[in-house]
């Protein structure tokens, strides 16, 4: 590598804050631009406060950041699914082998971090309260506010990378040239998150080494665990309708719908109906563009492809974006730019698959998970995967707890979808699937080989 | 309708000057805003020349609005497809029964009879050279500069319909509001206009009732007819690649490329080069968005779904919305809002289909009508309709013939389509399809019954 710049990094989030130590370890002098305080000024950064699943694509470009040891003693593993039935009756469904898990951790405490480290080297230097209001790609030149003098500022740049989240202004500027792709596609659902506190004893209220769901068929609530034995509660539900964030209004429609569908949490969420009424409740995107290139401006993470977050990918694919872009920028032999868009091309489809995932996994969790048949296929992928493990990967390993990429998991787990139609209609399956002999069966044999 | 308020129009294209005379017949004052002169005084307008293609939905509507027979008096009749071969071989197919054609006319001078039209009518008021420049949803109010003074004017509306096209101001005011749903995609493919002038004698340089088509799998050339003897050509052809504009910039690349692909055209073309060097190349895009209605303010025509030009029926659709939005607030006995809204609720599905339509026959126009097995499925379709007029309707007709709606025409058209999949298998069926008892054939019978 013999192109020593800067490069520019507008959105100092999650992706962002990773991405500029991983560049800076690469040699590059690293400029990072955000809207917010400097948090090591402020001990608080704004914006989405929704539960964060780390899982392995996530702790590998940690690793690579040599950041992952400090993050994980503060997260919490989850190894499984508790479903919670309206009669309080509790199910646990493993989401891996023994020892695998993902792990809890809170959005802002693990940017505090990121910045915290980054900041660190010499190389990398933050660029807080810029407030970006617009790019001028052809000019190589970003435009921002001071949010604290109100004064117009601006810079240009070498590259570009824009960071900037699902709403990224960096975009919009990509979306003003010619035939640039675009979609953003909202869920009929919204979302709304409540507190769980500690117990009065200093406990966690609830089993904290699982991710909870109180599935519903067409509505569902989450619970993720916190470092400070708190819980953060997700309401997922549909806007309008019968059974609708419109219908929830007043005090007694709120308790009566708790009431009637999470008796169990009625004990341990406090102040319900003030937290329901006080709360926001935000929408659900799918946001796809192409191309994230245009001349020296990149796009990356949510800003190039923001997901719905029910596989609980939103973050670990934007950090399997910077492991993937840093790796290629290590072995390039090309030109940073060439670099840059090999990685678009490569990274699109899976960008896409994991998007189509995010959306199919909602299903699964509020419909699915609480279905008989589901929970029987479940355990007989676990079986297979035990017996074959490098042959048979279920849907959930390969997209949590593998690196294979998104789309080539898509694909096998439609693949293996087919073949455990087949098995499910096997006579006495439900009785007998612990002890038949999976190698006789056509499906799978074909599979195999 | 008890209601006598104002309607806005944003934009006096094709679909918004035929909205106001619908709109006026039906007793309300309608006022009209564009960016462009008034084209009555100076008789020309800007814009797109694409040509268009007139068939039944479109003569529907301007029937409605009581002036087709002046239209048609300008319309020239195109009854089928004339396909050329590089060795200069015609073949024509006809596009629908004897008697059935598709008409081609000029879009700036159909929209200068519109707005000579509708201007006529006493409760319409134009207002030209005003520029849109923002729409503030909340406060119902329209902001635009004059483009004479430079002035920036505002006005505010009971109930505003954005008929301003692809690149609607209006939608992209609803866009910055929560929850809307958009896309727009580009194809790879863009396109260029050429001139093809009357002969010396002033004749039409090719025969004037047919569509012109010169398919090449990846890229084709079309030729409409326009009323004083000259055609307009397209090309249609990738913007990047091996056989791609970026590839057409010299003299020797585009006479090259005409002479291998099109050699007929070059003795009725001329200052080839020289056009392909000053016309520009323009991009094709599909639009979706949902809603199309935010309280007061309604999307029609390409503002709420801009489609390809390749089954002619981007301004058929447009002039659908129109006669369907004028035919429901006849029967209506609900407030109008309530009609914008069921109108949008009905329409969104046709919208979508006539897009996918539109993508498919890209497809067909390019690479199959040069197919002996399409042309051969083709006559046996055209056969089917005529031995079972009420039972087998070819797609083509559904879409170009008939007001069937856009998403019938394509399930049915699916249907067909796997139907004639079998009956292509059907042993000498390229010999005796003339002649064979189609009534005994099972996939059929089935289809009928």
């Amino acid at each position: 590598m013999t192109e020593k710049k800067t490069i520019t990094i507008n959105g100092a989030g999650l992706v962002g804050s990773l991405l500029a130590i991983l560049l800076a370890k690469k040699g590059y002098e690293v400029v990072i631009y955000d809207m917010r305080p400097d948090p090591r000024e402020t001990k608080a950064l704004g914006g989405r406060s929704i539960n964060l699943a780390l899982s392995n694509r996530g702790w590998l470009a940690l690793e690579k950041a040599g950041i992952a040891q400090e993050i994980k003693q503060k997260a919490i593993p989850m190894k499984g699914r508790m479903m919670h039935n309206t009669d309080g009756k509790l199910t646990f469904q493993p989401y891996g082998k023994s020892g695998q898990a993902i792990f809890s951790v809170s959005r802002s405490g693990l940017n505090q971090t990121l910045i915290e480290q980054s900041s660190k080297l010499e190389t990398v230097r933050y660029q807080f309260d810029k407030k970006c209001t617009s790019v001028d790609l052809d000019a190589s030149t970003l435009y921002f506010t001071d949010t604290n003098t109100q004064k117009t500022l601006s810079t240009t740049y070498n590259y570009l990378i824009g960071s900037d989240g699902a709403f990224s202004p960096t975009r919009a500027a990509m979306q003003r040239k010619t035939r640039f792709n675009y979609s953003q596609e909202f869920l009929t659902h919204g979302y709304k998150e409540l507190h769980i506190p500690a117990t009065p004893e200093g406990d966690f209220a609830l089993e904290p080494n699982a991710l909870h769901i109180w599935p519903r068929k067409q509505f569902m609530l989450i619970a993720l665990p916190n470092a400070d034995k708190s819980f953060t509660a997700t309401l997922f539900l549909a806007f309008e309708g019968r059974t609708a964030f419109e219908n929830l209004q007043t005090t007694a429609n709120i308790s009566a719908f708790f009431e009637q569908h999470f008796p169990d949490t009625l004990p341990i969420i406090p102040a319900l109906v003030e937290q329901f009424q006080e709360n926001p409740t935000s929408s659900l995107v799918t946001i796809k563009c192409q191309p994230w290139l245009y001349h020296n401006t990149l796009l990356i993470g949510d800003a190039s492809h923001a997901i719905v977050p029910f596989y609980g990918q939103g973050m670990n694919s934007g950090f399997e974006d910077c492991y993937l872009l840093d790796d290629m920028l290590e072995n390039a032999k090309q030109p940073i730019l060439s670099v840059f868009d090999e990685f678009q091309k490569q990274r699109k489809k899976d960008a896409d698959a994991i998007a189509e995932l995010a959306l199919q996994n909602f299903i699964e969790m509020r419909d699915l998970v609480a279905d008989k048949d589901f929970l029987l296929r479940k355990k007989i992928e676990a079986r297979l995967h035990e017996l074959y493990p490098s042959n048979w990967m279920p849907l959930y390993s390969m997209v949590t707890f593998s690196h294979i990429p998104y789309s080539e998991a898509l694909k096998v787990g439609q693949k293996q979808q087919t073949i455990m139609n087949d098995v499910m209609q096997l006579e006495g399956i439900e009785n007998n699937w612990e002890t038949i002999d999976f190698s006789n069966i056509k499906a799978l044999k074909q599979y195999f080989t």
